[in-house]
């Protein structure tokens, strides 16, 4: 289905930001695609709609992210639920979510109203966390991954891992990754995990620098709930989600529960796509190093 | 179903296998039912019926392989496509197909009269070697791991990846893994790959020390076709399916496809049967080693 | 040389360590040796004399310290330049640097008396912290390692690294840890360092998360001088020495110098003592686990 | 001292290994060096004086070892024990040995007319294989690592492993590896060993694809002598020395000795030569991958 409005998200600290903006304005004006941005992007443009972030994944056909991968995910969080589907256009260096070279931008217009695109769906964690003594969990939403550890004290982690309600081992270490498939080549990928093909059906469990010398990641189907308790260590740790800290104190006692979100988050392809190229690009798979 | 026979197979070289042979027909006679055993394991026992190995599982209603994991995987390859299912029962110590053990051959054959017992079906690799000038690949299955490698010299190994026929990385090394859930906890495991829950759809592909140093461990959906492509070494490899040497030459130029097979395999779990529990235990996941 | 007194430090904390300074006493006692303990110490021994824990170096002829390797750690850190050995007691489970078990407080008293132990030293590190604005840097030292990371937030930490002036890399990790020999079996070996063996004049230089997939251990000589400069990530770093979390503040521009110190930590070994049984059974290292 | 004679070995398959050997003829009959090439790369020169490759070391005051690492190793095979310094120059792309541009080769010649270069010794391995019922045990060097392993089966290996006499572990893995700091960046990097600093007085031994998961490398002085005694495994192994199969066979009962050798080897490095420098170029440190 051909869209009738782009709402656009932009990283404008990026070098060539405006300039893209302005070729998007232009070929959109061509295609008589309407445009929507947050209101600091929109004020870096000609004649897009000013429309609070919040409201672009509701009011707008397809999500137009344009920086790098953390621009991406600042767009999946804008989604609430909604299935518009993102297109990642990076400036500067491509990414694993940012797919689309500044200088397609174009060429991702067209693509879109000629209907020459896909729409792939990357699966999505919801996390519940359980402190003591409060009636009611925080949740919040992952399309990467959840990392619980650290925080501001170097001291040794205790967590205990069980999968649907099965204990599996207590870990002292300095903290533990689960990640979706897409996440798989982020913070997990630089711990020593798997990558995870996208659309495989599994998460991974990661031990960040385990005290247990045997401990390996842990690929399970995404059906299972996992759950991670803090363990009695003296110090409230860091609780990532998607890279960025969450608020709340995350302390001994605690239980944070990792399963599959209900709605995933819907990505665009631009035909010549494709996940392994990429793949072997960004990691440099070209014969050997050593 | 209640069972009427039990097909046997057993690693005589156990030190315990003759005792628990014989505790297992006293047990089977009292519940009336039927042993079978290939020629060798029936000739050290009583009143076991001997059959060729390569009949057990057709006429068996259910097959116990007796010894370590080598001997559930001689099992499992005497199915030929059977769906009769095996219980692995350990001599010795505990493995992660003989999670039977020995002291219980007696509460297992009950728990197979009283149905107090679980079916796991297990996912297998079809494997073909398509050999230049060849009509006809070679075929064979695994239930674990197909590795392809080093072979009688230590120089290095050239090997071409691709997925459902796309290109991934030709990577220099001295071999590769594609394993099943199953497998995981095998070699894949000791060349650095993630442990994979049975049941989870997919594969791992685990390069053995890459020159790539970023290579990492790949998990893919396993619904997709792996091919490895045996570049210009000088050298025969070794094909090695689930540890046993596959007779014929791989050489420059072949190509091994490998997908996942028509039918898994089996397994029959005792009721106190976790697989978290005996991944932990296995793996010594008990605290700090250091 | 006989010693003429024992000076104590032990953490109280664990089960056994009332009745072990008890037989301590009276071995002690019979060799005419004096006993010199801290204040807390002190308070749970019929005739040890309290001493300050600062003095205890100075004034005993070797440390005991007992309870677990942070008991050793804090013992060598009473030190203060002193050449005084310790003798590590374990009590409760064998560690690195507890090497004796408590069963043999006895047998340790009297191969002190009897000469029938020998002395080892092990490198320390001096570091020197940096701040821009301070006249002078913080100094410390460490017996196993220096970490750098994390702290309040889990965004990406960005780290120079050189060494002897000459700058390596800088890395997108979540830390960096520089560590002795006596150190690469602690935090360093849970983040994939090596193990190297006492006595090596090396150090070992381990990334903790590298974003640079192709990140490895370094090993370099310990005449070299390792410098850490904090570069632009937008939050303040833990630095932790022996474990211990560093009072000042590591912040962006901040470096951070590591060299080997002028006096190094003399250690008490019985006769039977060996690193490598001691290694292989804090590791496990029997047989296959998989 | 300023030489009067180089001696050359040249991977004459490499595309520019002419053009190169013409310029560098060119240049030698400015400074007035005398050129001495074995048999091969003489026919390919216009004056070098043909001599047999094993004479090179003896009667040249430098060895120009021109191609790939490999081409190196190979020149350091011909030392026999000479003290002739080795110059690496890489036709093709840059290695860990061939440090030298072939754009240098004028340079180098200069540079060594002129002292503008620094001789740096690297520590050698000196193997011997006992094998029962053989009064002499086969000797040979290594300067870059010893690897033991797999053979023309896939079966799993079992190796004792000893330092000075005392033994460490039993490993059931695919194979081990002694390796250099020279080495280091070889076939054990790819195991995930670490990397040694040049000069740093240590060997690193490496388990490849361990059944114990608790397995990490180990980091000797090199004073040891490390013993590699080959367990009840059914098949002769592979016995790799700086990546050339040894031709006698390893067999179960045989044990590796492995010792620094009494003489290294010794490399001409041009002025602006940096080890730090070259590690980052060869392994792409350069920010962030993923």
């Amino acid at each position: 289905m051909k869209p009738e409005s782009i709402g656009i998200v932009a990283n404008l600290q990026r070098a060539d930001a405006e300039s893209v903006l302005g070729r998007l304005e232009t070929r959109a004006a061509e295609r008589g695609l309407a445009l929507l941005a947050d209101p600091d992007t929109a004020a870096c443009m000609a004649a897009a709609e000013s429309v609070p972030a919040g409201d672009l994944a509701r009011r707008a056909d397809v999500l137009f992210a344009m920086g790098g991968d953390g621009t991406v995910l600042y767009a999946a969080r804008l989604l609430c639920g909604s299935d518009t589907p993102i297109l990642g256009l990076n400036l500067g260096s491509l990414g694993f979510l940012t797919t689309v070279g500044e200088e397609a931008v174009e060429q991702a217009v067209d693509a879109l109203c000629e209907g020459a695109c896909t729409i792939e769906e990357r699966a999505a964690l919801a996390c519940e966390l359980e402190v003591p003594g409060d009636d009611e969990p925080a949740r919040a939403r992952a399309l990467n991954d959840v990392v619980v550890g650290w925080g501001a004290s170097s001291s040794i982690v205790s967590l205990d891992l069980s999968v649907d309600g099965e204990h599996i081992a207590t870990f002292m270490c300095d903290g533990l990754i689960v990640s979706t498939p897409t996440g798989s080549t982020g913070h997990s990928l630089s711990a020593g995990g798997p990558i995870l093909y996208p659309g495989s059906p599994v998460f991974a469990i990661n031990v960040i620098c385990p005290h247990t010398l045997s401990s390996r990641p842990l690929v399970i189907p995404d059906r299972s709930t996992i759950s991670i308790r803090v363990g009695e260590s003296a110090k409230p740790l860091v609780l990532s989600i998607d890279g960025r800290d969450h608020p709340g104190d995350i302390t001994p006692g605690c239980t944070l529960h990792v399963r599959r979100a209900k709605c995933g988050v819907r990505f665009v392809h631009l035909e010549e796509y494709s996940y392994f190229k990429l793949l072997s690009q960004k990691l440099h798979w070209r014969g050997s190093s050593i």
